[in-house]
């Protein structure tokens, strides 16, 4: 057994996680998560809100937008077009296949293979001898899928709708309403936590590919004019294992080790504010246990990246069986998702920016020379003079050069119009903000803080979860369960739930077997009520990690765990 | 503009809530939460996770199922035969109502409408002249429409699935693996807060009737034999008002107002761990701001309960323009559905329990005659004895009490068997737990918190939301942004924030604006820094509700708040 297979073994027998609907056989790629696992991810989500919401009230700010959305939405944000997977059927036994994977699974890597079109891959299954994986026989043509879930809203089964696969269109389409209502201030993000869906051809990595799951993302919309970042300095020393754009194209896998200010000056990173979250990420991802050198940023070569991003990393941490696996992307998304949406929509969606004093600004105007053109045009004038001021300058100076141009049914000659540049006054500007996204995956994100708590000691498991993420935080166990030590225990239970601490009581089988139980499920303490309590009012205390032992009196207990959680 | 509109009108103008995807014309049944609205809804969950898990842990555990499952959860459930509402089409205009909402419309209350079948309801159409109320077209035959959204997993359109209408068959699924992780307990609740969907005909009810909502939700485990809530005590003489079955039978609609320990003594209430969760819940939608006589439990009859339940209340909270609406059901949900999902998956889903001692029990035992069977049955002898021995002697018996029966192609005749009462020693038994269910929308009590908190002082809003649930704790506003003043407002923010209170900046306008604004969005407290604040080191601290201001010093105010809140 790996790494993988004793996580997914303690998951199951201790209450964290297991495959979705396991008394009809499962279904791939949906994940149920019991007493532990819920706690633990709701932590996970604790933390995350905590270091990405809560410390930016003012500036970032938590919404919640529905899973299912109308087919407007994906046609606007390019998912209906391009959230596509390549797929492949086998022509005897019709399994169907994501092409790419069958490939690398037979023919091992293949530069490039991500950008491939389906012919290109159908003449690399040819090329290679690719076979269908079940049965050995022969593929069919390659086919697009496209990976989202579909349904219908209301009676009307033509009222086609979407799960959607991220969180970020929900933020998208609220942007300018939320904006209008706190009070019409950029930067501004908007963050949420919520399931996504994303169909999958045929997930088979348990908690780390998921067709369900949690995503905690923000979008954050900025000024491009103003891109510069107010927080950076808090970050600016911090450290980030980059493995850039040059890096990846040079086939490379080893990272450069720079600051974030250093990222920011060369450029590496585009957007203040991505580096800015990239070292907030860093932070939040040691902190559930991953070492900081088993993490890195990899840039997406623009042949990988998503249509809507002009610049991709993706936080990676290294695995013991599946290697380094993407736990947060984190994407500059310029002004593409805003622009689409209010083109789609018809609805203006941008947003003015006075100045700080009305600024003075050179313009080309078209005058119209009246009497020239009453003139000549008579009863027609008040048409043609319209049709030139309803005309941009630009344009119609263009249109002109070439001699009489008609518009609205009316000639207009050049001779009608003289062209000036003309000082005009103008109180600010319009524009579409642009968009830094981090975006986090939850569920792998637990399971990522399990493998790293992982240890055996004494062919013991001791899940070696940080303080802060443990789904319990104490265990409690009266030594017996006669002359008053459960009730002592259950007392004591009692006054540690009563100032807020989670606490497990066990009563069952020897103490030994119960601290077992306590380390596989990683709760940090485990307090021990005996009969020396009964006499002098102390308990024994043992810490998870050392398996060391001291006696604390009751009336100091809840002290002592503020203390140890830094309450 | 009744209290509906108001709120809807402060909801999107205050960052609470709006239709979903609005600048697309908005989807009908489907909600987008603001920044306000977000925070709001959260300290919704927060206290209800308080209420009825956290408080108790070790006995009810917060799990986590996906809301997309396979056809055949739903299919054991019931949920693919019986969740539907009944629909009628237009001939005309071809628009589709719900069929009984468009008869009540238009022909007045109609008893017993809830239970009618589609042919009765085609009858009553016809009777009342029901026609379509967009164009007034001749309706057509009334069919059944199938709530559950549907979709598809994977890339073989067969596969189909369901998103689920409730989180409890999330629960059912795994009660016996959860069951045998957390130490063969019981009683044991599950709790799921999480996202379902039902596919509603027309909604027209804005937060009040969602297709999409956030469920919380308890399915509570218990042996039918051992039925008793140990917890009852705590709630005894808490009263519920109820609107018993015979009462709503005779058409009453004044509820009765009991102690707890009454209406189980008195079997108002079937189970007893109902009536425990119904006294939690009463306190917790008063805790939400509803008055206790705005409220009550209604009980549904025979006919209109859900094809699951054997008892089930309906909590309701009077609300202005809506009436009494549903914002909990407490469901007596039996084995119903642990035994169906037994039934379709063919596993053991069933509990085992040892009595304390093995109990000598006398059973009926069917001892076949060998010499008499030998004697007649010659080489068939073996198989009368195992068609003996493989039927139940109960059912044996009666079948031989009419003379002699075939079983498995064998004659088995009265004279081949006597039948005595044995004593028979067994460790324990084995059954499908009972369930109790409470069940919350946390959106529709997300608006009543609103409607609850709605007051009008002086022709301004003020939203007296309570404290824990208020989105924002303290308002900060500098006086002025210059001096310092502004730089002094951020330092007490950041003091507040520090503590864990959530504050909103806010320095633009009057300070009567700003007062509006935070007394709208709920804030219990805002505080004012000005430029006696830069001389003595105290600040303006003014109560929502009563508009009184009052100095404290900025070294007292994270103490002032946490006595405020008590923390």
């Amino acid at each position: 057994m790996d790494k993988y297979d004793k996580i997914v073994d303690l998951a199951k027998r201790r209450g964290f996680f297991w495959p979705s609907s396991e008394i009809y056989g499962g279904v791939a790629g949906f994940l149920d998560f019991g007493p532990m696992g819920t706690l633990l991810k709701r932590n996970v989500e604790r933390r995350w809100r905590e270091a990405f919401i809560h410390r930016h009230h003012g500036l970032v700010y938590e919404v919640e937008t529905p899973v299912v959305m109308p087919s407007r939405v994906f046609e606007a944000s390019g998912h209906v077009d391009h959230f596509t997977d390549v797929v492949v059927e086998c022509l005897s036994c019709h399994k169907r296949f994501r092409a790419d994977h069958v490939i690398l699974e037979q023919a091992g890597d293949i530069q490039g293979i991500e950008g491939m079109t389906t012919e290109q891959l159908d003449a690399t299954i040819k090329e290679k001898g690719v076979r269908c994986s079940e049965c050995g026989g022969k593929l069919g043509k390659v086919t697009t899928f496209n990976l989202l879930f579909r349904t219908s809203i209301g009676p009307y089964s033509e009222n086609v709708a979407y799960m959607r696969p991220e969180a970020a269109q929900g933020m998208f389409v609220n942007f300018k309403n939320i904006y209008t209502t706190m009070r019409e201030r950029l930067p501004m993000g908007l963050a949420q936590i919520g399931k996504v869906l994303r169909n999958e051809i045929s997930p088979r990595q348990g908690p780390i590919r998921l067709r369900e799951f949690t995503i905690m993302e923000i979008e954050f919309f900025f000024d491009p004019e103003s891109p510069n970042c107010e927080l950076l300095g808090e970050v600016g020393d911090k450290k980030l294992r980059l493995l850039t754009e040059d890096l990846v194209a040079a086939g490379k896998t080893d990272p450069k080790e720079v600051t974030v200010e250093e990222a920011v000056k060369k450029k590496m990173i585009l957007s203040e504010w991505q580096a800015y979250f990239m070292a907030l990420s860093t932070d939040f991802v040691s902190g559930l246990g991953a070492p900081h050198d088993s993490q890195m940023f990899v840039a997406k070569l623009a042949s990988e990246r998503a249509h809507y991003s002009a610049q991709t990393f993706d936080q990676v941490v290294k695995l013991d069986r599946w290697g380094w696996v993407e736990v947060s992307g984190h994407a500059y998304r310029t002004a593409y998702d805003v622009s689409r949406h209010q083109q789609f929509s018809a609805q203006d969606l941008s947003v003015f920016k006075k100045f700080e004093k009305p600024q003075k600004e050179k313009a080309l105007v078209a005058r119209p020379k009246v009497s020239v053109i009453s003139a000549e045009c008579k009863s027609d004038t008040g048409r043609v003079l319209a049709a030139i001021k309803g005309s941009g300058a630009k344009g119609l100076m263009e249109l002109l050069r070439s001699g009489s141009t008609v518009i609205n049914g009316v000639t207009v000659r050049p001779g009608y119009v003289e062209f000036i540049e003309e000082e005009q006054t103008i109180a600010g500007r319009r524009f579409v903000p642009h968009v830094a996204e981090p975006s986090f995956g939850a569920d792998r994100l637990t399971y990522l803080a399990m493998e790293c708590a992982y240890t055996e000691k004494e062919k013991r498991i001791v899940l070696r979860l940080p303080r802060s993420v443990a789904p319990v935080q104490v265990s409690v166990f009266p030594l017996v369960n006669k002359d008053g030590i459960r009730e002592n225990a259950l007392e004591i239970q009692n006054l540690i739930r009563a100032d807020g601490f989670l606490s497990d009581f066990d009563d069952a089988g020897s103490i030994g077997r119960r601290y077992a139980r306590s380390d596989e499920i990683g709760a940090p303490l485990a307090i021990t009520v005996d009969y020396q309590t009964l006499q002098d009012g102390t308990v024994t205390v043992r810490d998870r990690d050392t398996w060391e032992q001291s006696r604390i009196s009751v009336k100091d207990l809840t002290g002592y765990l503020r203390e140890y959680y830094r309450r």
